[in-house]
């Protein structure tokens, strides 16, 4: 199991998807071990790490990022990880295509991801999902919308908001500030 | 990959945790490939398939259900998911201990489940979690100020919402009704 | 004080502003005794009420609605609830100005709100407030960038969740599901 | 109407209830023009001069707060809001009840509120309201069932979240991190 100071020993790189979104990843997306997932941008390569950690040995995840300085250290987070032969950091542009193909989901974590739905669609095995984290809602519209236009089915748009208690013998109550919004994330679904 | 009928084959039993409780556990609790679960009680055995297919092959799930019938109908889906390797129903109380050692999690989804924390704390290994799906406030607190009498660390208890939105090309809006409680999830680490 | 069967006395008409965007109106409006606001369109009449018992007799409410038959049951509501001196029902379109001048606010439950804006200007003292009920966040986004256009500040735009819970010797609870959504309420300011 | 910078004009004390819960306590109380109102404590004063604004020159507030200092800051709030006719400091402690009667709603926003519960119902008419802002889920409980147990039927106990929007031409979405709880706000009601 991962240990509670995983996170602070990952080097931190551009802004990353969340626990509670990589929650809805998993628990809606149904991600599972010996799942083939690939994920773009890798940015620190947080979430390509948690995907490995999920989708295991017999599962595999490409990561692409075409910023070299990212790849570099996303590999390096690969390798703290232990994870060199679960998850591939591929510098290349999502925007020219995977590659791959049957996987069982594309995450995509990036501007501009709805122009990358033709090539999820093509590296989707049936039934696969493509699953887009998209911090403004006028992302999420054009990300389904297309998504729709391409075939695919838009599953469910989620916004999830995690409230932590301050559970004490004197009172227990909701802590009084908290994270508020990171990224909508919404499932699209090939059929 | 899960399918996206997956949830309506299994058979229904006692209410369940849902997916976004299990998306939480698995972000914020790190369980991953090749962990050792303990999982009490089963009802129909939904979230032990969840995390059979979580922890995979190299892990292992003992879930601990002492009514017949549902460790019947846990055991039936269990097969369903063709994880009879992996989760393993355990016929048996959880408040008479578990006779497992060195589990990096278990997880609690029962009536009176802080009665447990010391099995929990026996079974845990040393940095493993204990993690309560508790549905009123009162449990949570009695939960977490019985778990830190124990000596575990309260890490977190989330309460988590999750609003769909409606995507339309005319208009996005989150839908108008949906679920505005099911648990709480309380986090306590073995220190 | 309204007694607590004054909602189901009023006649129904088309979708009303619920209470909690209501409380958000005024406490966040400041709306009090003594002003006079612009209420478009009245539809039930049920906003222009909830107005005109807040701003009482020094106070005054236009209610503008172009339809004859809503029109009219706003004015059996208004006079049910003996506010015949306070809340005028006028029956004409929003579109076509309001030909009121120095109001305090102009609240605009309405399709397409964000082109009265230039009326609402004109009706508005220096300082004050043109509220919107948007359903839809598109909606929000052409009120408020118009609004902002035409010289008005954005103020804030607020989306109200209330939870309710159950309060039980048993146990406490939010309760199972609830309302996630009716309207976005957005406050331009007149500077 | 309020201007916008009324806020920053009162002179600070206490931890003050806040305009999401004053919104609340307005839309779902009924409380209006004219109406008869006790509050206690008064703290720093900001509740009893809302409510002052809100029953108007017909209406009436009483106030009450034990401890000198912050009776003579509330006082000096009321004349800042030129509400001296409206609104009465009293300064008396709730616990020795409030000496008036047939009043619409009492307002209680302190320590220990459910011993000032019998207090309340003395001074309510038929059908008034008593509504407790309680930060704690314990005072909520202790606030409910005490009130049960005098005859008070409990109407509602609503935990407000107030989520504020980025509306930019680039993008749309809610701010990162906010406000997650100051109070719940429970409504007895006198039958």
């Amino acid at each position: 199991m991962r240990d509670d100071h995983f996170f602070s020993k990952l080097k931190r790189g551009p802004q990353v998807v969340l626990p509670k979104e990589f929650g809805v990843l998993i628990a809606y997306g149904g991600i599972e071990n010996g799942d083939k997932v690939i994920d773009a941008g890798s940015g620190s390569g947080w979430l390509a790490v948690q995907l490995g950690r999920t989708v295991g040995p017999q599962g595999k995840v490409y990561s692409f990022e075409w910023r070299e300085d990212f790849a570099k250290l996303a590999e390096g987070n690969v390798r703290k990880a232990g994870l060199e032969g679960v998850v591939e950091i591929v510098q290349k542009s999502a925007f020219d295509g995977f590659g791959v193909e049957g996987v069982d989901a594309v995450c995509l974590d990036m501007a501009d991801s709805e122009k990358v739905l033709p090539h999820a669609q093509a590296a989707l095995r049936m039934g696969g999902l493509c699953v887009g984290f998209l911090p403004n809602i006028e992302q999420v519209k054009e990300f389904v919308l297309q998504g729709e236009k391409l075939g695919f089915t838009h599953e469910r748009t989620a916004d999830v908001l995690v409230r932590e208690w301050l559970v004490r013998d004197r009172g227990c109550r909701p802590q009084t500030t908290g994270l508020m919004h990171t990224t909508f994330v919404s499932f699209l679904r090939k059929k």
